[in-house]
């Protein structure tokens, strides 16, 4: 095994497809960009694939191409953690729809030699889990010792076992849902709307000139509220001012919690797609695993025989502790095996991309119940 | 008393000043659009200043000259009301900085001739509060039986005995609280940002030609979610599609939800402008009644004898509970009298504008005790 291999290789295939979408479209070719770390073993039996979620990518260990910034969930994933390569056999895909080199509006549409734009089909989650699943028979892994995200990648992992139940052998859904609520939809299309208000959108056909960068910066800010908790906020900001010792009795950004959403937005432009940003909101909000199963979300859990593990955190107002504990229900009426944990941190809906020792320890503590 | 006192008449003043504003600006003259309901008893004794909020205005009881729509408080002002013109002076202006007729960024800079723009000077919540003081000095209005204010207005219902402790007998504050904290500052940032990231914002210099409309509408979008609980929004809108079947696998307003929240904004910019939108969540995210008092929130009150009354609503997270409370507990530490009472409601921050009988009590019940 080479280092490459062992630390992450960044790869992209383009699959013949078609792949039927849950909108009716064919989608062929079908690109897929993803990362695998670590080897599969000769049985198969230590494939963990890991969802990432609305602006992740697949770098999860290894380092961002734009960015530089080391892989988003390397707390969770590397040597001596929960999900090890040199245990593991570690994949994770950038989902379709998203703009890290998976089919989706900024890639070419074959049939124009163009990028798609808006005329990218509107996807789902389910589609990004069939897109994983055609990459997965493309890898020859033929099941999957784990699935596991959290945020989009917890919905991901939810819907998993529910449309392939043979080939999941365990699901951890973290700081997640199985539907999006009213504000969580509304919350997006705030979102939807600042990057449609932005002229430079010019309906989705931007790609010869400038992003909508404004637009999409807001958009971020919006979300990125919806992120952290009301307390984190007060404990990392308060109403402290920038470097300056009065308010300034003007616009410039006064407070650090300006200047720190400022930054989240203008950075966040750098290196993601707004087209990509309007599709992947329309799949989450589009999400409501019952509805797909007769109404009955324990219906979408009846031919797995997959383990559950559900995890969320107490100051998560996005997707609430209620949010999990329906879904325990649901496996409880379907008489799936599912360990549930909230846990307590101050940082909201973003604290399973944090410093969680607890989250590693139940994480480490599910998967190696399996392998007694 | 003619029909037209008694049921509200649309009122404009100018008055000289000059106003000295916390900013250190001298803003003369200062425009004061207002309403009065009623009459001033011949002992001056029962006057009642209404304040509203951040897209309020003075129609508090009388139909709104735009939009055609009732005053925004019938509800609890009005014949038979809490707040009755038969017993009760009842006044009623837009606050500086405002769209409706007071001095604000859409008024007449008389230095140049053309409206102010970006030009005027940054207020507070305190400086709203002196223009008021101002106005009752010409009405010949000594002393108020009450002020009584939601949300910004309860910022100035505490600003006011906090500034003219001689002059006002009881303040009645409503799903408000004693400063903003980071995450209110946060979403206003949100609103700032859609409004300048808006071409036609145009440095706030826009006058001439079109509004930045569509920034202002995200702006109000975004601020409309946290007006609202999300046990509300799941009441009122779960996840129901528009009239049609099935979802359309578009980026039409499928859900009633995003329906909604689309005509707030666009139905919110053709009765608002965008400055003064700027210019007022300034003021509000400036607003720390304990900072103005040495860090000390007990301090603000020590001059005052008024006695308080102070409601707030469970659901509301825009202004929880616990910031009543904490107002609460600094009114004790004054030895100022005060109510308290948390109401229960479905509706989250925008109770105190929908029907609310206990509310209603709650201020009859206190308004009347004034009078034994």
């Amino acid at each position: 095994m080479s280092d490459d291999q062992r630390f992450g290789l960044d790869r992209r295939v383009t699959l013949p497809g078609p792949l039927r979408l849950d909108g009716g479209v064919l989608l062929s070719p079908v690109e897929i960009a993803y990362e695998t770390y670590g080897e599969l073993a000769a049985d198969g039996g230590n494939a963990i694939l890991i969802c990432h979620a609305l602006t992740g990518d697949q770098h999860v260990a290894s380092n961002h191409p734009v960015t530089g910034k080391p892989g988003w969930w390397t707390r969770m994933v590397g040597p001596g953690k929960p999900i090890d390569p040199a245990r593991h056999f570690v994949i994770c895909a950038n989902v379709l729809g998203s703009c890290m080199g998976s089919s989706g509006p900024a890639t070419v549409n074959p049939a124009t030699g163009a990028p798609w734009g808006m005329g990218f089909p509107v996807i789902t989650i389910r589609d990004m889990v069939r897109a994983q699943a055609m990459l997965l028979d493309h890898l020859g892994v033929a099941r999957l010792k784990a699935v596991v995200g959290g945020s989009m990648g917890g919905m991901q992992a939810l819907s998993w076992p529910a449309t392939f139940p043979d080939r999941v052998e365990a699901a951890v859904v973290i700081a997640s849902t199985a539907r999006h609520s009213a504000q969580n939809i509304a919350f997006h299309e705030v979102g939807r709307q600042a990057v449609m208000a932005d002229p430079r959108w010019n309906g989705g056909a931007y790609y010869d000139g400038e992003p909508p960068a404004s637009g999409l910066a807001v958009a971020r800010m919006a979300a990125h509220i919806t992120y952290l908790s009301e307390a984190g906020l007060t404990e990392k900001f308060g109403r402290r001012l920038q470097a300056r010792e009065a308010k300034s009795f003007g616009f410039d950004a006064d407070f650090q919690v300006e200047s720190y959403l400022r930054h989240q937005g203008l950075s966040f432009v750098d290196r993601f797609d707004a087209n990509a940003y309007l599709y992947i909101t329309r799949a989450m909000d589009y999400f409501d695993l019952a509805e797909e199963h007769g109404g009955v979300l324990a219906n979408a859990f009846r031919e797995t025989r997959a383990r559950f593990c559900l995890v969320s955190f107490d100051t998560d107002w996005l997707y609430p502790t209620r949010d999990s504990r329906a879904i325990v229900h649901a496996l409880n009426a379907a008489g799936a095996p599912v360990s549930f944990v909230e846990l307590s941190s101050p940082y909201g809906h973003d604290a399973f991309l944090l410093d969680a020792p607890e989250l590693n320890r139940v994480v480490e503590g599910f998967l190696g119940a399996g392998q007694a």
